[in-house]
């Protein structure tokens, strides 16, 4: 595990340390001035344009090393001039937004000289389990910091030398820029994910980016909270009243554009009147089809597969995706906007769509900038989440001497009023 | 365990189709319009008041059980005229507040007709466990109504038979409202609770309102997100620029108005220059003071005794309650409005307070009508917890055949615009 103090030492330190550490620094970032954080993403971004030699350099030790990994991950592991660019052009763009802290969500007069303000601040440690790519390392960190956050980051094995250089950068860069040293922290192995989740009096909320049976785990052995999604099973349901021409536009484009992502469709449902015509028109396309029989059809596939399923109403499609879905973006191809609506009322998930691919389930594509990761929770954020998952409130009450024991006996009552801002 | 549907039976019924129909219902519920909702709390306010005499009568059966019971909580027990009559009063203040549902939170162009909405929508299935005042099960189960959540109740063993004809009452009233039968569920018994902890993919929330360990308990075994506070360590600091009469006042209130309460002061930090003063005044109050030695004496008392320790200045206050307290209302007694600041900033609790006692810290002091609890953690909710608590949101997206392929070869781009609403 890397020490954040003593960077290039590469020091085990005592995983309970470094996590109170990380906690005790983000109480000095939850104070940092907007000026100050945007400062120290300059500085970041300057070093890792300054430093990106010797980052090509480290990634070339880790290509060496990935002989025999699938290509799909060879492709995440490099870090080329364009992810580069892609990253620091991440960074301008976290520079130039709002700040999401010290902003007046409400204000409220409980009585005269007696005001509650609601107001944003950091969610306090964060740790982020991600996967192959390096450059997701340097978006996290930056999305962490803009939000005031303490981060604590693991990232995948085959990219060791590249996380490593990328965290002595803007670990030192960071620090330069006056942060204190919790600020980011670079955890390796296993064992160190193990250790972390014992110490929820230190971490507030783990984003794990990893399998459904890792985030599962990750659930299932820690009272840290968790954000993120499980499986990715995504439905597109054909009503009775569609076009069947742009349906299999958008059924192709929402399977096959990129199937190993966790927004691709997994599960079609077709309205019965359509079933053999579609199914027909599909055996033209690249996607390889898988008649449901039973729930063990109801999966994500992460291939060009796609399970088909005949159904007799909205409503039968709509209880199939409540119930075998995985919450996270379902859509219905329809002309008719009363079953639209229905459907969009009644479907159960971070994602509604009508008439469009599932694939646009995405930060990015949703004009948020940068996205941590998707959630299908229901608490907290829900669906790609931005930088305004990063970020809870409190409550400030400011009074003059005021006492409960006044408004319970009677003496004083409240006067609410809400004051603009 | 009560069955939701045969409910005059008591007949025992299989846990997880119990919490099978909560969630099928939920997804009615989510449908389910104001009017409708509100028609229900309607008939919900006027079986109670037409059944009031069989509440009055099981009330009186576990009064008679109560031997031996200390005081308060025989006080909590009683459900009489006077608190029957706030009942209703709470259930027509909901009804006279806004659909927390269907709610645009943003709308947003992201290329040309097609457009992102995000809208509030009932988290799902949501399990409460209360103590000993049958009165909150009338209100928290309003609350779920309301905001459209199927809720699964367990209320105190002391309350028994006036939970079940609250239950009953309220049940038969909803569903000759129309509502799902599985809106509204009561559960008996500890093994209730152990077994419905399993159902993360039926229950979406725990709202635990029991002691620290059983809060600790119930996150410690199960996956499902629990929101509410163990326990309540709060502080107040007496900064060196203070009103010491006036702190005297705040600090006595703090402690004694209801000392068994989450939010009384249990920490006094004072600053040096007045620690022997203040010590020497506080001798002539109800307070018993203990002298702070170590962390052993940094807990919750939840009786009229205040741990005092003496600190060298605000930094060091600061930073004993950051590590100390449980990040529920601390608050700052001083005549700098610097001081005040900076405590406010650094100081990473739900309530941070100025010149005023924690006892301030609920629901209904600050205007949000009922309360469902109070979260110190910072996910979803942070502080008392109103009907905002109780949604989430989902994204929709409407489309007129947009493929992401097209998009991503660049031959179509995004153009976010926000659409005011």
């Amino acid at each position: 595990m890397y020490c954040p103090i003593y960077r290039k030492d590469r020091k085990k330190m005592d995983y309970q340390e470094l996590a109170r550490l990380a906690k005790e620094d983000s109480h000095v970032l939850a104070t940092t001035s907007h000026q100050k954080r945007n400062q120290a993403l300059a500085q970041i971004a300057q070093s890792l344009e300054e430093k990106s030699q010797e980052i090509f350099h480290a990634n070339a030790l880790d290509l060496e090393e990935s002989d025999g990994l699938p290509q799909p991950i060879v492709s995440r592991l490099k870090f080329d001039r364009s992810k580069l660019d892609a990253c620091l052009a991440g960074i301008h763009d976290l520079i130039a937004m709002e700040d999401p802290l010290f902003r007046v969500l409400f204000q409220r007069q409980l009585d005269e000289s007696l005001i509650l303000k609601k107001i944003t601040c950091p969610i306090g440690v964060i740790g982020v389990i991600f996967e192959s790519r390096p450059d997701a390392l340097v978006q996290i960190a930056a999305l962490c910091l803009k939000s005031g956050n303490s981060a604590i980051l693991k990232g995948g094995k085959e990219a060791t030398h590249t996380n490593r250089m990328l965290f002595d950068i803007i670990h030192e860069a960071g620090v330069t820029a006056q942060l204190p040293p919790g600020f980011l922290t670079l955890v390796e192995g296993r064992e160190g994910i193990d250790r972390l989740l014992a110490y929820d009096q230190f971490i507030d909320l783990i984003i794990p980016r990893g399998s459904n049976e890792f985030v599962q785990y990750i659930m299932a052995n820690s009272k840290i909270p968790v954000m993120g999604h499980a499986d990715g099973i995504c439905h597109l349901y054909v009503d009775q009243k569609a076009d069947l021409s742009q349906a299999l536009d958008i059924i192709v484009d929402a399977k096959t554009q990129y199937p190993a992502a966790c927004n691709a469709v997994e599960t079609l449902l077709i309205h019965e009147d359509h079933y053999q015509t579609l199914l027909e028109k599909l055996k033209e396309t690249a996607i390889s089809i898988t008649v449901a029989e039973g729930p063990e059809d109801y999966r994500e596939h992460l291939d060009t597969i796609l399970t088909v399923k005949s159904v007799t109403s909205l409503e039968e499609a709509v209880t199939h995706i409540n119930t075998y879905g995985s919450h996270h973006t379902d859509g219905i191809l329809s002309t008719d906007s009363q079953a639209i609506d229905q459907f969009m009322d009644a479907v159960d998930s971070a994602g509604v769509y009508a008439n469009c691919s599932t694939r646009f389930a995405d930060g990015y594509r949703y004009g948020f900038g940068a996205e941590v990761g998707i959630s299908t929770g229901k608490l907290h954020a829900r669906g790609p989440v931005g930088l305004d998952g990063l970020i809870t409130y409190k409550y400030q009450l400011r009074g003059q001497g005021q006492r409960v024991a006044d408004y319970a006996n009677g003496q004083q009552s409240f006067d609410f009023k809400d004051i603009p801002f």
